[in-house]
């Protein structure tokens, strides 16, 4: 083809090549004054046939109604500062996830169903561990008052919610207890359950209806709440006391847009799973058609109750440390630094105080910005123990090889729990999990199973640290396939489970992880130490493979060199039958 | 190896082996229960133990002190509801983001760095723009007051900010003037650059400084602002008049904990790919180490200026619907339906209070909930025009190619702007272009640049809808290698950019788009438009390649075949000569 009919083609795909790209640098000037002018009549043209032709709403004929024309086609007048000021505006809270519910975990209806059931049986096994009791949680997904609504109900055995509580636990977004405090639980930032009712409320218009008990002896407490959006505070539709046969307990009831759904990310995944990190936990699950389903538990025992822990000196920033000096009830610099923080003994705080060059007995309200900066670089150079362990629980090995092997059919499963580690001050624990061959997919990328906090991560997996640090294992050291920059291929399932007063999660919907280089490299070690041990096996399945196919290969000739014997040696036939027997015993014992 | 040695082998890497993982179904309930008792032992051991050897601080040795002692080894009391009611509180938005931090693209120094002149820049642009002024803006990252802070400064040209909205915006969260509109721009959520604020307070305890002028014949005002996180509201340190020999602008100045640091996701990197997508932008950067950098502007001309647009009523929700019945200003519902929404006309509006059987002069504040209902569904039965795009400026084909040839050197490029689009009732529109071959790597992954506004996104690329789309197309229809879930590979870069009222992004750090399946498939429509293109290009230049070698291939014939004719047919040694030329001839013809 010929240089002017290559340019042609060219030109007509409207692509453009460009061989000399240097010498084009000139025109690029020429080009993007050109090219401003084009797009903005472009803009212009296109705004008035263009979405007709690509939008997959119901559409009209694109006839401009007369007085919508008048509306847009003025002139548009540049803003002045005091323009813009008129605009300023408070947002609050409950609106900016409104208009971001994506950021809440409700992006679409068949999330937002597994998001608010999420939201609501987190916070009951939270309640009920903390207050130790075994922990009976029912789920219900019954239809709703439309077709494409459906009204879930969350009902445990909890210890109940005080009545004066219960308006903000449910309709205020940023309220509860776990955010101001380092321990390990399920919920951590005081929005996930105000969110759902938000969500409801926003797609049906109904209230949230939440009942709960705190003792036999007492009444329950029925509310139905709205949450004010524009306020960011609960609006109370019912206030009633009413009977409730129970001993305890709290039932929330959310009627919202959703889709239900089974197989992969889906409710049925998501409490399968619960189950399998959680086996102390029976949960019921009562579909839309009515079918009920049971996880039982497995063990009757509680895990191992976890410690608040105060924040460690060392994750403390120095805008944080001189908040702390402000608020606290200690009176001298050397109290603060043993009460308010992990860690720190009243010897240590002398010695931090010696380090800054500053009176232990000074007040801490009254230390200045300059001394506040010495005292957190003291604090930085002082030798202070790693924070204390007790406030993470682990699901341990045993009980993570025992949830793979319940839910899946492999060949081989091996687990690791890492020993503590410590990102920005809070304590963390990673847990890995491998369940390798059998009848798992061979053909594919492997299948990766996120929790945090006994908590399992259905979505968001390629934003996750966890992924990550599974993407940038290198499989292929252990006798496994993996494509650059992807998952390892073969049937495979990897299990990662962070523990952590503080799980950094990469958004309010906690569905991934964030990319803290501690958390990424723990993971990465948990990785490795399972990869290892999946190698040996794997291996040693190939050798034990590649020696059957040798042996069975010698076992056919065993026979022809009897006869060769026989006759070279003039055996009996009796003779040379038992050497056949004696070969291939020879052969079962060098190759077993 | 024998079977028992075999289990031996495995019992001793602690990996399970189980062949016959159903006989094992069984014995699970004991493990479990076996296993929650020791791991129970073991979380308790290992809290003594293992902290010193996995942590990375420095540590001394792990000696208790005997008063922590005391403080932590008493036995954990249960909580009651109301010990967990005592807990319960209100967060601050601003406590709940500094906690956070990640969320607002402040995980590490390095980072921090570009999101606080990342969140500065979009401010100044978007001021500049709004007010029809062609941007300057000028970036010093100078050395701070300790070896790992930066002062940062961000100065623009724009129309600056009357005196009294200074404090909010810079020193309160969730406050501005782009959340409660619908219009494409930078900024939208009242954010960015009051966290930077926060953050540099956060590490360094330093107020933030702002200058601000907003006419020549006025005097420029000068803040020093901290944030109080507790209530997040602003805390003025210093409010003075002082001279500023400029017309008009905005000056920020933010010190804080940062690292500056070249290469991928650099300051230099955001700034280069800024002056891409905006050439009407002049910036000019000085780099701690006093270099300056200019990116001159390649184009006098602003962007076509967008409109503000009201919401569309197919993309509200009817708990939004409800509000806005609560809150309008029109007296009848026919006027509430034209004046708060788009694409409403009179006559559509009396149309949808008909289907939804309410009458059109009803006063909306008295609209009740079922109503209400009744009028969100009449409204998604409705044929109602889509909404305007006169609010989208895309960047264009022609600017897009420009873009990509000042900046990647190739042998080919691509471009191609998608027609607006809908999801959730916001308009949106899609634009991808492609660089092939030249100087890019030919080995390893493709390279994608992504855009939302005009912004470059440069973290959290694997959340983020736009590669999702690009590791979802199958790549190989366009001659290209690509492994299954990675991105293609080959010397490619994919540049993506996506225009919209609201851009729904991932996080408050907006750094990736929410996975919306109206986006991702615009996105896909794009790419495989490009990718076709593409193939094309790569087609031909592999076929003209196979062509040059059998032309090569012949040609070597071509003085042999002349012989054996001037031996067959007796020609001259001038003949001979003639029929290579001639021969050479008619291969040129039949190839090109």
């Amino acid at each position: 083809m010929g240089r002017a009919r290559k340019k042609a083609a060219a030109s007509k795909t409207k692509a453009v090549h460009a061989k000399k790209a240097k010498a084009a640098g000139k025109a690029v000037k020429k080009a993007v004054k050109k090219a401003t002018k084009k797009t903005a009549k472009k803009a212009v043209r296109t705004s008035k046939k263009a979405p007709a032709e690509a939008v997959p709403l119901p559409l009209p004929e694109p006839q401009v109604p007369s007085d919508e024309r008048r509306a847009t086609d003025r002139p548009v007048r540049h803003a002045t500062a005091e323009d813009m000021a008129r605009g300023q505006r408070e947002i609050s809270v409950a609106e900016f996830f409104t208009k971001n519910r994506h950021l809440l975990g409700f992006d679409n209806p068949r999330k937002a169903l597994l998001t608010t059931i999420k939201e609501g049986v987190d916070n009951s096994l939270d309640a009920c561990e903390e207050a130790g009791i075994l922990p009976e949680v029912k789920v219900v997904v019954a239809p709703g008052s439309e077709e494409d609504r459906f009204r879930v109900t969350i009902e445990d055995n909890g210890p109940g919610i005080v009545k004066a509580q219960i308006p903000k636990i449910f309709a205020k977004l940023l309220y509860g207890s776990k955010f101001h405090r380092l321990k390990m639980s399920r919920g951590q930032q005081g929005i996930g359950i105000s969110a759902a009712g938000m969500y409801g409320q926003l797609t049906t218009g109904k209230p949230v209806s939440i009942t709960s008990k705190t003792s036999r002896n007492k009444p329950a407490h029925h509310y139905e709440l709205e949450i004010d959006t524009k306020k960011n505070e609960p609006r109370i539709i019912v206030d009633e006391t009413i009977d409730w046969p129970v001993d305890r307990g709290t039932r929330v009831e959310i009627e919202l847009e959703a889709k239900y759904q089974k197989g992969r990310q889906s409710v049925e995944e998501y409490l399968e799973q619960t189950a399998i990190a959680n086996p102390h936990v029976s949960l019921q699950f009562v579909t839309p058609e009515g079918e009920v389903k049971d996880y039982k538990r497995a063990t009757d025992q509680l895990p191992a109750e976890t410690r608040e822990i105060k924040p460690h000196p060392y994750g403390v920033e120095l805008g944080v440390l001189i908040k702390m000096l402000h608020d606290t009830k200690a009176q001298t610099l050397q109290s603060f630094l043993h009460t308010d923080f992990s860690r720190v003994s009243m010897r240590v705080a002398k010695q931090i105080s010696d380090a800054a060059k500053l009176y232990e007995r000074a007040r801490p309200s009254r230390i200045a910005r300059q001394e506040a900066d010495n005292l957190f670089k003291a604090i930085n150079r002082t030798k202070i123990m790693n924070p204390p362990t007790d406030c993470l629980s682990p699901i341990g090995e045993e009980l993570i090889l025992a949830g793979l092997k319940t839910q899946i059919e492999a060949d081989f499963y091996t687990a690791v729990t890492r020993p503590p580690s410590v990102y920005r001050g809070n304590p963390f624990q990673i847990e890995a999990g491998l369940a390798y061959g059998g009848s798992l997919q061979s053909d594919g990328l492997a299948r990766v199973l996120r929790y945090a906090n006994r908590v399992p991560l259905l979505y968001q997996q390629s934003a996750c640290a966890m992924t990550k640090s599974v993407i940038s294992t290198d499989w292929r050291n252990y006798a496994l396939q993996q494509s650059n920059g992807a998952l390892p291929s073969g049937p495979l399932i990897v299990m990662v489970h962070m523990a952590s007063v503080w799980v950094p999660f990469t958004s309010e919907s906690k569905e991934a992880v964030a990319h803290y280089p501690e958390i990424i490299k723990e993971v990465r070690l948990a990785l490795q130490e399972c990869g290892r041990r999946l190698a040996v096996f794997i291996r040693r399945r190939r050798k034990a493979a590649e020696s059957e196919k040798k042996k069975a290969y010698i076992q056919k000739y065993i026979p022809h060199v009897a006869i060769a014997l026989r006759e070279m040696l003039n055996l009996s036939e009796r003779q040379e039958q038992s050497l056949v027997t004696q070969l291939t015993d020879v052969l079962e014992r060098s190759r077993s």
